[in-house]
């Protein structure tokens, strides 16, 4: 059996719609499917959800709310209509966001949470009507008390009994079109995830079924070896293991959210992540293995926005425990770091400056000061870190020789290395106005010869 | 004022003793001097204080004790008398010497302690007799109720009052001789510096007294800028910052130990360190800042025996805690660590492998694996640690590029590198098999066209 996921432009209109059957009717294998809500049909397009959004607002602040309503059933309307459909399931999205606006909104979240779920829920519905026209049996399947989340406040993740409920679904006759995006707590309140949205959904049902193949479509032929905003017409990856596509998204990869991989990678389900415009193409196979290539380096990602803390102290590294207080003063903000390199007598944490404010930044230098007695403590800001990783690149002699070599090369300084734990990914902290030369240049050392692997 | 030390070689025999005596003479500024007890005369001699540390052991398993205590009191005697000196000194020592053997030694810690001392202890008053008998004024100090010590079980350091009471020291007359390597706790009881000895005890004189150099006299000329055992006549290190010299004596550079730098580092008064046997060499001056050189590596060190304990866990990254978590784990074993790499999805402990043992190890994995629900967690052995040292190389662009290039060269896998904290340091760990052929390539890189600076 395999477990199908289609993101937001693939779903985005009839036209898409229709790819998205075919695809399915191919290969008798795909009979569960999650949606996402319709996405944009070109660039300046607006994805339903923001529609959606934008409804949810003017509901609160007590706008023109009916011609909101309008855009977003309308936009239902149309895929319908092309799709050859009668009017039968656009009265019922449309009762069904009408309905959704007189609930109650005294808290906002959930709230808003409705009514964005609502652009996956309707869409599942209206995929499901047209799959049963085109004489493909279909049946649309509400997470209601199957996928069963925690409680918030903390991050939305399905709880163990929602894969037991969802297992059931393996023995389906027909087609299950499910909505992506959302699930429902043990008390019945609906809640979105916070990442990852539709590919998490898909995620979950490969792995309660216990799905052979995860497929994942989207608008890209497959991951690259480098952002093709940055390099120039990058390789292809081929396949990829979950720890390398961990890596890598974890620097600006978003073709595929890591928080996704969690359920599949616990059973080892095969990801595929393929184009819905171009099916044909193999795409990218994410796997708990994969056969060594001739190649160390699978990837190089950069990512910008990270800020780090510098704190020395004379005879520092005879004090046991200041490594670990430093970190719980840090935790106490609520603060997550990346990496801690440390001199004899310093450390420095590196942490994404999303986290941080002048006050917590005061609060922190402060506390550093005071309870450690530290002699300088300070922060600095605007590095990036780049990622370059490939399994067992870490036994590739030479290989950091390489990277340092490239980065210098472009005149940048490299602020930090960190290499030593991971053995699949070669961290390098730099400034970030050097962030794009030097991934251009990494990708000239490691993959300018090669076309494809 | 000047402080000086002498150490055990310099201090081995009559003909160094007069060395010293002429050294001291040639400058009026030298009051103050701080003695080791004698060290060897030769490679396949013994020093004084193993001579005591064996006649310790022999009172407390009952031996032939006489025989031991003829072997001490002797080297005494012919220093005493081929310095042309009386047997007076020679009966106090003596004396001194039957007197502690008959001391309490149901505490073998401090009876140890006490013993050991007696070897500076004894060799301050004879140096102090022969420069007097010399011409030269000088005057036996005993730490006695000025050298206070905290008490132990903690490592044994001076405390404040320590600071106080020895800065009388600076109106004296006479040339002060003081027995390096021990002091007294408030309650008047004898402890011994655990690191760093003698040089210790010059480095608290000369802050206490607010001198304006501090010579540590060996028997070298000079710091080099590698092990000469490793690297074939290394350069020779003019100048040197508390901050340099701190990282290179960590990993294996025994010359000064980095402890014995900090009461001189918090005033500020720079160290030289000269040779006895050759006191015209200008030797290496140890100072807070130096004027920058055309070099941006002032030396390189390695150090043996280090452990990598390697944790991985997926999502890792996700969970706010995880590392400090880790290292209480460790601090609550005792264990100080070096250096923390850490990969998205897992964090290696590096750790001198002395602190270690299959039981330690055992409780740590299955502590980490219980309490952090940790996926793999293992520890590995045989590690070294090459520090390359140098102010400000850390704006020294493609240094590490260079650095990695010739660890590479080598042959060698760079296990791990650790920059991005320290502004003077990079550090790579290795596996310790590869560790004198990467010192040889290091340097060979960084000083090979140089001969000196």
């Amino acid at each position: 059996m395999i477990v199908c996921k289609f993101g937001g432009t693939s779903v985005a209109s009839a036209e898409q719609i229709k790819k998205v059957a075919s695809i399915v009717k191919s290969n008798p294998e795909r009979k569960i499917v999650a949606v996402s809500a319709p996405g944009k049909r070109s660039s300046d397009d607006i994805k339903v959800t923001d529609l959606l959004i934008d409804l949810a607002n003017t509901v609160i602040n007590k706008g023109d709310v009916e011609a909101k309503i309008k855009a977003v059933v309308n936009r239902y309307r149309n895929i319908a209509e092309d799709l050859g459909l009668d009017n039968t399931i656009s009265d019922i999205i449309e009762q069904d966001i009408r309905g959704r606006v007189t609930e109650n909104w005294s808290d906002k979240d959930l709230f808003l949470d409705n009514m964005k779920a609502s652009g996956e829920d309707n869409n599942a519905k209206l995929i499901a009507c047209y799959f049963n026209a085109i004489g493909m049996p279909a049946k649309y399947i509400s997470p209601k008390d199957k996928l069963i989340l925690n409680d918030f406040p903390e991050r939305t993740y399905a709880l163990p009994e929602a894969y037991e409920n969802l297992s059931v679904l393996k023995n389906t006759e027909e087609i299950i079109i499910f909505p992506g995006f959302f699930g429902y707590t043990k008390s019945g309140v609906l809640r979105t995830f916070d990442r990852g949205g539709s590919d998490i959904t898909g995620s979950i049902l490969a792995s309660a079924v216990g799905a052979e193949l995860y497929e994942n479509f989207t608008d890209v032929d497959c991951v690259f070896a480098a952002n093709p905003k940055v390099v120039n017409d990058p390789v292809d990856i081929k396949e990829i293991t979950y720890r390398e596509m961990r890596e890598l998204s974890y620097a600006g990869f978003s073709v595929f959210h890591d928080e996704a991989l969690m359920p599949v990678y616990k059973q080892g389900i095969p990801v595929n992540i393929k184009n819905t415009n171009n099916p044909s193409a193999s795409g990218t196979l994410i796997l708990p293995t994969r056969p060594a290539t001739n190649r160390p380096v699978t990837g190089i990602s950069a990512d910008s926005g990270f800020s780090i803390l510098y704190v020395s102290k004379y005879l520092m590294n005879r004090e046991v425990g200041f490594g670990r207080k430093l970190l719980q003063i840090i935790e106490e903000e609520n603060i997550s770091y990346e990496h801690t390199p440390s001199g004899l007598d310093d450390i420095s944490v590196i942490m994404r400056s999303s986290q941080l404010s002048p006050e917590i930044e005061a609060r922190i230098v402060k506390r550093v000061k005071e309870e450690l007695c530290a002699d300088d403590v300070q922060f600095s800001h605007n590095f990036s870190m780049i990622v370059i990783v490939g399994e067992g690149m870490r036994h590739n002699t030479g290989l950091a020789a390489r990277a340092a070599t490239a980065i210098s090369a472009t005149g940048a300084n490299i602020e930090m290395i960190n290499q030593g734990s991971s053995e699949v990914s070669l961290v390098f902290g730099v400034r970030s106005e050097y962030e794009d030369q030097i991934l251009k240049g990494l990708y000239e050392e490691f993959f300018a010869t090669i076309t494809s692997f």
